[in-house]
Order: C-alpha cells, then structure tokens, then sequence
C-alpha cells in the first residue's frame, strides 16, 4: 500500500503513522521527494481494520498494491477451472452453448423450445422461473411450476438445466430442480444470496452488475468461494452506458479480461448484451472469437407472443442458423462445440 | 402507444396488426407518411400481454406514451405526501437531518455520536448493524445488537432511527427495532425485498440505484406502494459515471425532477453522493438550495478509526459547523430545520 | 413527429397548435385519450423552424418518428459503399488491416514498421504525425516531417497511408501526402473539420467520440456527405464507460448496429478500445467475427521506448502471429485479408 | 511514480529498471513484499520520454504520485485568480450573472434580452455566433453578423459580452468583438484551438467535455495557461451518463473538487447541464449554494420561436423570479451579487 501525503504536513504525524503501521505488522519505507512524502507499506492490509488512513486530513490518497481478492484470482490458482455439469465440462476445450426462453411461459412452450435448441447443439436449456421485473405490473414467472416444467424438458431431452435465483429463501427449492443456478444482474452484490447459493453444491452462473466494475465482480465471486463452493462461472451481459440503441453495451474485453486475472470460465449473454435479435449472432460469433468458454442465449418459438424480452430473442430457425455459423468460428479457434449428450 | 413501421412494410400486416390492436380495445389510427407508417393505438397497453410487438421483424420501434408508474406519480395524487415517523413530518414545510455513522461499531461510538448529532440539530440517528460490502473479507456489521444500540440511543436521545434492510428474513427484526426502513442503493432492485418492507408499517427510504434511471427508480417505489405501503421516500445517493475523483456523481437535478413527477419526500445523502467528506458540506447546501426534504449524512467522533466510510464521513465538530450553514440556507429557501424533539 | 400533450391542456391551445403545423405543410392527427392528448404530425420536421415545440409549457414531449440523417442511411442509399484507395477495396468482400505506430517518431521507426506490416499481411499503414494529447507537456508528433516519413514508407512497400488531421489549417497538407484522413475520437464533432475535409476527395476515416451516441455519430458522417465527400469509414474505437480496467470500452455491437442502419463501412481499432496489447489480438479477432469491414491496429517495433501508447501496442512478432490467427476468423466469415500490394 | 512487477520477475530485469531509472536522475527505492515487487520513483517523470514502464510485459501497472497539472493547481498559486473583464471581478466575492439567448438570432432579439437580464440583475450578456450543431441540417449562427449585435448590445446596456468560437480561424475576430471567448464542451480537448485563444489577452471560459474527467479538464486549462493567458474560468455544464430524463448530469460537486485542486475561478451552467427550463433555477441556486463564482444561464424572449435550445431557455420573466431567488441563496453564502454596471 502506498500512502501519499500532503503538502506540507508535519513531521510528528508523519512518525506517529510510520510507528503504527510499523506495530501491525508493515514493513514502512519512508519517502520524501520535492513534492511530496509518500509512504510504502508492505504488509497484510486486514490488519488495518480501525484505521482508516484516507480518513485522515493530512492524507492526500492511499493506492493499494494488492488485489483486494485472492480465491478467484489466477495468481493464487493458476491452472483453469473446469465445471462440471452432469458429463458436460465447462471452460475445458470444449464451448457449451445455453439457449431457451427468457421465462418458462408453459409446458408446451419449453418442451418444444428444449427440443429444438438441443437439435441445434445446445447442451444447456435456460428459462426463467422467477422472473425479476422492472415494473410490479408486469409478468412475474410461473414460479416452481415453471421449475417443473424445466425439470420435465430435462427428462425429456437429456439437456442440463440453468434458472436465475432471486430470493435467499428459494435457493433450496431452484437448486433441487435445476443443474446450474443463476444470480441475475440485479443480484450480483446481493451478497446474502451469495452466501446462500454458496452453501448449495451447484455450479454457479454469476452475471455481471449492469455498473460493476471487473474488480466488484471478481469480488462478488470471492463471495461464493468463500463461502466454500468454487464452481462459479463469470457471465458478461452488458453493462450500462450513455448509448440506447443497444438495451446494454456488451463488454466483450471482459472475457480476456478474466482469462487473464482469473481461472474462471467466462460465459457470454449476445440477448441482453445486446437487446435486440439482429444483434445477436454478430456478436455471438464475435463472443467465441473473443476466447468465451460458452453463451448463454434467448430462444423462443413465438418472440411476438414472449411474455418477456421477445425484442431480443431469436426464432428456432434463427437459432439454428447462428448454430451453424458459430460453429464455423468455433472451430478456427479450435474449441469445437461440446456434444449435447445425456447428462 | 407509438408503433412506427420499417419501410415498405405489406399491406396485410398493417391490417393483421390493426385488428388485433382493435380486438384487445384499443383505438387505432394509421398514419401513413411518405417515409414511414406509423400506427397510433390509444388504450391500456397491459391488455397487450402475449403480444410484444417489438419482435416482430416488420416493426421498427414501440413508443410508449404513458409513464409504466401509477401510484407514485403526481398526476394520480397531485398534493405531496407528508411521511409521519413519531411526531416528525417529513416532506412538509421543515427540513430533516439524519446522521450518524456508517456503521454501528459500539454501544458508545453510536451513544456518542447520537447525542451529538441531536444537539448539533439532527432529528433521526442513522447507523448500519447490517452492512452490504463489495468484500467478503471487510467488516460486515454487527447485527442484532446494532440495532439494540440504535434502539437504545432512541431511548436515550429521543432521535428517531433510521437503518438498512439487506435481507427479506430480516425485515421483521429492523422493523421491530427502528423507525424508518432503509433500502439500500444495490437493492434498489431488489424486487422480493421490495415486497417484504412493503408490508410492514414503517416508512422507507428508497435509495436509488447506481445506475438507476429515474423511471426504474420510480417504478421500484411503485413496488413497495403497490404493495400496500406508500410511506415511501427516495434517497439520491449519487450514480456511477465515467468521473472517480468523486465515489458517485451526485445527481441534484433528480430533487426538482422527482418533486414534479412524484409526491413523495425527496432525501439527499451527500456522503455517498461525494464519497470525499470535505465536499459533503457544500454538497448538502446545495442539496437544501435545490429543494431537497433533508439530508442523510455520516458522522463519525473519530473517522480515522471507522471500520468503513471513515473517509467520507465528518467529524462531531465539522457537523456541526456545517449545520450552521446549513441552517442558512435553509432560511433562504423559507424551509426551517425541524426541532429535535421526542418522537 | 408525435407530440405529447401535458394533462388538462385547454382546448385552446390545441386548436392552435394543430392549425399552426397545419399551415406549414404538416398532416395532422389529433388523438384524445383518457389520459394524454397527442398529436402525430406527418411532414418535413425542416418546416419546424422558428417553432420549437418542446419549449411550450403544456407540452410533455415530443417524440421524433423520422431518423435526422439521411445520406448516411441504408434507406437512402442500400447498397453497400465501397471505398476505393488506390487500387484497394474497402468495404467489399475483403477485410483490410491498417497497422503501424501511434505517433511516426523517425525515420527508421516507420519504415522499419511498415516493412514488418506489410511482410505480416498489413495493407495500409497508420501513423501519427500530428497528436492531440491530454497535457500539454506530452510528446506532440513531428508534423510535416512526420508526413513526409509516412510518404517515404509508402513509396518503399506500396502500402497505403492513413494518418490523423486535427487542425483545420492543416487539411490540403495532410491531403497532400496520405491516401486516407483520419479524423480522431475528439475531434468527431468538430464540425468544421468535417466540413473541410469533406472538401478533399480523399476517403475518410471518421472516429467514434468517447462519449457519441450511434446517432451523434452518423450525423458526424452525414456532416461529411452533406459536404460532397461520400467516401466515408466509420471506426469504433471505444467509448468512455465506468469501467477503467480496460483504457476504453469496445462497442462492438455497433458492428452490425451500422451495417444495419448505413452503406458505410465499418473499422475497428483494438488498441485505443482496450489500452492493453494483451487484449489487443481478441479483440481484434472479436471484431472480424461481427463482420467488421478492416481493423487499425498499433503496432511498434520496442513498445517500451514508444512515445505515446506504448502500453496498447503489438510488438512486430505479436503482429505477425495476430495476423496468422486473424486469417483463420476471416475464412471462417468468408471474407478474406486483402492482398497487400501496390497501392 | 510507483511501478508494481509482475509476479516472479527475474531480478536482472529489475536491476536493468533500477539502474536506467537512477541514470536519468531518479531516486530509486526497492520494496519486495511476499506477493508483490514495488519500485518508488522519486524524480521528474518528463524524463522518460522515450522509456514507457507499461509497455513492458513484466510490469503490471504504474501508479503516478503527482498530478500531471502544475500551473493551474492551487499547490503551485495558493491565492484564488480574480479575472478581470472591465470592472468586472469574477472568482472574488460577489457572484457574476451571465445571460442570454443560445444563439444570437437577431438585433431585436439580442438587444431585447440584454435590457432584461440587465434590469434583473445580470452582468454578462451570452449569445451564440458560431453554433457548433449535432445535425449539419440546424441553424449554424449568424457568424460575424451576430458578433456586430452582441457588440452593440454590449454599447447599449453596459454588459460584458460572452460568445463561443468554435474554429482556430476565427479567434481574432471574436476576440476583436467580445470580452470573454466561450471554449464549448465538444472543444474542450481541440488542442490547437487552445492554444490559439491563449495567445488572446481575453478571459476564457472553459466547458466541461461532456465525458471528461476532472483531470484531464485541469490539463485542457494548463493548455492554456502554459500558453501564457491564466484568465481561465471553468464551466461546469453537465457529463454524459446513462440518464436521459435530463440532457445533461450536472456534476455540482466539481465546484468545490475545483475550489480545492484549482485557484481558477468555477461558473456553472444549468441550461445545458439540465436541458429543461423547470429545472434551471433550482439547480441555478443549488450550483450558488455549492459555492460558484458565477452562473451562465440561457433566457429568451420567446423560447418556444428559438432557433436553438428552446426546451432550456428561460423567459426573461422567468428569469426574473430566478435571481429574486437566487439573491436569497448568494447572501445566505456571504457572496451578493456583483453590481451590473458600465464594463
């Protein structure tokens, strides 16, 4: 850590500091050039806890050397993470694509859904059970019959299941269904529900806040680490900026971002990164190009009839269009296609 | 409801769509340009549920014309909304003052304070016992006998008692020990919680969210009126922008906004809005001077050795020098500070 | 154009209103709701001047139907435009690679670098020779000398030259000695600058601003075609979000988003849209995957002894071996490197 | 500067740095914590032109310890900079009012307006000449025509006279007709128009970039201070964030970050930093209330007929009951306001 000083500020408070860290343990190098008397300190920063160096009037800043996370980082963990879904294999050699409905609107509608994605090569169905809405007045998710329905199109198809999670009180209940859990944009510093999905043995889809910096959301993830369960995976979905013709901007630097600071896969979400349908199969190639370890992608068999984000959801045909294009990008980065299979 | 149509859209899906507009209710006009043809459809757009039109391929963009909020707008109740905590009225003619500090570490850091903020002008003691924290390995607050302390400084100082809500299972618990519930800004969308304070009878302090628009942040207040509790206050607490010499950039414009959209009480937390105490003074005059209810701020006896925000929050004595000032400004916008008193 | 009434608007202003756009051409449509009173008017909004709408105070908003640019759009003009520099082909159905050092430092430097591009599969080289740079105490290029450098590099290896114009004054030299004129993120609205270069004949290279919109900036090029210079590129190079890992962050969605909108091909620069050389090659395979029509990437034979953008800048042999992975994508999308050659 | 390596670095590598940076005159100190090898640098860091430490692939980041600014920080000129225009003192004790129409749209109007915020207390006539707009299609300003009106305006009522120029070819001559050259926002990184309004003797002020950070806006002013004119304001008129429900986020809290960092005087816009005219006079006084040296504010005769920003201006009476107001809040701060008088 770095403390840097005042113009001008006094000696005995410059001592009165070098002793005090000295005593919790930092190793101190005092500094002082023309300008300004800047302090290093080597040491566990934790041990600071009651002393807080920016409070103080005659401190100018303090620059932290270390990241302020350690489980997640690639630093402490050098070798990639692989998750493992049933017989599927996230972040090895393989790309898992994760596709269905943004809510689960009926028996019929994901059980169709589930079929055609898992023609197309998908390996993972997703759908919204618990649906997090802007506006009370709109369609809140059918809850755990819609958990039902997941599970039923999993017997049916062989595909594993992923659902988002909203509530501390229901993590039991989604992961009883469901193979991996999401945490939602929304919830991605809801750090109670961290602690609770934590505890469960599911993997973990976390998706970046639409403002969180990459060290908040690195942070978010040390959360769950901490809390005992490692198998987490990053999912970029955009982030929030001044531009709105796209629904978010879709930060694709993330994914080689994380690659390098982190052993985590990083998923990638084209449907709410971009918020529109056009949009989605450019920058799905592009997302794979970019080094993503699998997407995560909104399909419906009716857009104009979705009870939620029809604008940015793809028709079946469409889907399996982009299937095949994407395929042709897998392979030049030779990370083909992981083989849907049962579970 | 706007519905402008790409170019050289056919015949027969204007009349498809028309129809079914008419059908569901609504009063359709076809306007057709030489450029483009737009649809106009007058009507109560819930009864659109299972018909997004923004997915179909021939539709260029939807315009809403009515605001998504209801309850909490002016034009459905034109006089503000005064919020009673005790004998305290909030949104009224005085203006309130909440202080204290970021967390509650001890019983005599949180006496302390109280006592001071109180005779400095303070009517509501604010203080976290549950603390949201980017890292899992920073002070995560002391709970339950937190809000004991809280609930003893009330007893003893005769502040009312303001604090954060982070889990739905905890809501019964702060609501039982202090007086206004306090949503934080990274639960602002936090929709279940929402609900949970929703159903108590305490006010709540809505803060907005880092990257909140004004409509969402509008609609999450709708959440907690639709819910059966319109005691509801907003707090702005500053939205992250691309500038960090500030932690948050503190959005004033949003107190005359919401006064004209809404009739709810408007708070202003400039310690947040800052992150950087010697700005919380001037930011909390202009604050006052925009038209803000009150203001929440963080004081701390000894802000070098707060266990969080010790960097933004005012010493006892620097509190009180800016209540003076305060006080001022107050008088120049003909909106008195509230006497302290007993609840 | 549609125009928002506020509540409880008198009658008498409407009828005013209504005849006013009347007269001025405008087909008028009046629509009252339960609620809201709009207006949609159908006509040439150019007509509107001398009348703004939205400053009256019984209007709520307005809302424009029509895009404000016109040369720049695809529904002007749909087919793709092809830039023609020498005997090159931008736009087409092959990808062109710009490449070459932030600022030309010297002689040697650039030669050196344009004979390592062009070996690599490079066929234009960028070069600075005119920097705007955020303190006035940094490095600020060598101007015409730096020009006559680039020239020599060109007439050496047959590349192409692009380089950067931020001075009005300075347009007919830059114009004189380069084969396409780069105007920078800051200078994207400076408006006679883009009405002065739109006097040469030259193809354009039209940056995004840090912080323009998808609109601001084809109303950029509009500026340009408007000017009688329809040879315009559009390159995204980052825009300023919260996000600060990253230099800038890529939008590459407006990859698509342009294609879809407009006839103008579309650049992407890696180096400034991350800052970091190592996120250069994904990014840049990124790009070409969402169908981008070339990329400008840095590229510098001893980063470290760069006078300027240093840090974001491939040495020669992470061109090279960027290039050999870029092919693979670009015959994945079918669309293959342009062959370098003589200009 | 401090220079964080990499992890397991080799010890050649960072003796090779040591010794280069004692060469050219740095004081170098060495720290090894378990995690991390840190160097502090203690020297002048324009020596290392030609050495950029980040380009290196085994340094991790450079962390810079002193600001890049120097001539307009308050370290470097302790006592607040009084401008003078006329007899008129801005950044002294009395607080400056300046007015008028976005655009100069004609003699009647110009002079129309200058009588009024003249008579309510205004000393600084504003009007634009050269309008810098987002559509090549708007009205572009009268240019010199419009420079004659202000002129006469100015030998009419007494007031100081305030334009923007917005090309390097025209700053003699507005500098020949006005007593204060307007930098706009889009201009504020135009280097080269920078230093060609220093070589003016006219005060400047000086927009904030509609994405520019506080840094590099101080580093925009040393521009034109190491140029040789230090009579430079800063304007606040509002970032570019995601909300739009207002045109601009007034950054208020710049005016005291400025005061601190900066002996230049601190004007705000609320027009263009709002962009509705309800919400100019709240934040007018809240940006009096923060502690601004002076307020630029766009008044029209009849907004709803301005050629250019109709939804911002006030009416002159409007305006009127503004500085009613804002009198007020300038006593409640100890700074009346200044006495409009002959310049």
């Amino acid at each position: 850590m770095i403390i840097v000083l005042k113009k001008g500020v006094e000696e005995v408070k410059i001592q009165e500091i070098t002793e005090r860290l000295s005593e919790v343990g930092f190793k101190v190098h005092l500094s002082q050039g023309v300008e300004k008397t800047i302090i290093g300190a080597v040491g566990d920063r934790s041990r600071l806890k009651g002393l807080d160096l920016e409070a103080l009037s005659w401190v100018e800043k303090v620059v932290p050397i270390l990241a302020p996370y350690k489980l997640v980082s690639r630093e402490f963990h050098p070798t990639d993470t692989i998750i493992k879904v049933g017989n599927l294999e996230i972040g090895g050699s393989q790309i898992h694509i994760m596709a269905g409905p943004c809510s689960v609107e009926s028996r019929s509608q994901i059980l169709e859904t589930a079929h055609a994605v898992r023609e197309a090569g998908a390996t993972i169905l997703r759908g919204g059970a618990f649906k997090p809405r802007t506006s009370p007045y709109a369609f809140q998710g059918l809850e755990e019959e819609g958990l039902k329905f997941l599970a039923e199109a999993r017997e049916e198809t062989g595909l594993a299941v992923t659902t988002e999670v909203v509530d501390v009180r229901d993590v039991e209940l989604v992961a009883y269904y469901t193979d991996i859990l999401q945490i939602g944009a929304r919830n991605m510093q809801n750090f109670n529900l961290l602690k609770e999905v934590a505890k469960t043995n599911k993997p973990i889809l976390l998706k970046r806040g639409p403002s969180a910096t990459l060290e908040e959301w690195m942070l978010a993830a040390e959360y769950i680490l901490d809390g005992g369960n490692d198998q987490v995976m990053f999912c970029e979905r955009g982030i929030r900026t001044f531009e709105n013709y796209t629904r978010n901007t879709l930060d694709l630097s993330m994914v080689p971002a994380l690659h390098s600071l982190s052993h985590l896969p990083v998923i990638v979400d084209p449907s709410h990164g971009t918020g529109r349908w056009q949009l989605v199969s450019p920058m799905a190639k592009a997302a794979i190009a970019a080094g993503a370890d699998g997407l995560i992608v909104e399909v419906h068999p009716q857009p104009e009839k979705a009870l939620s984000d029809g604008k940015q959801s793809l028709t079946l045909p469409n889907f399996q269009k982009m299937m095949a294009e994407l395929d042709k990008i897998a392979q030049a980065v030779d990370r083909p296609f992981a083989e849907g299979g049962d579970r």
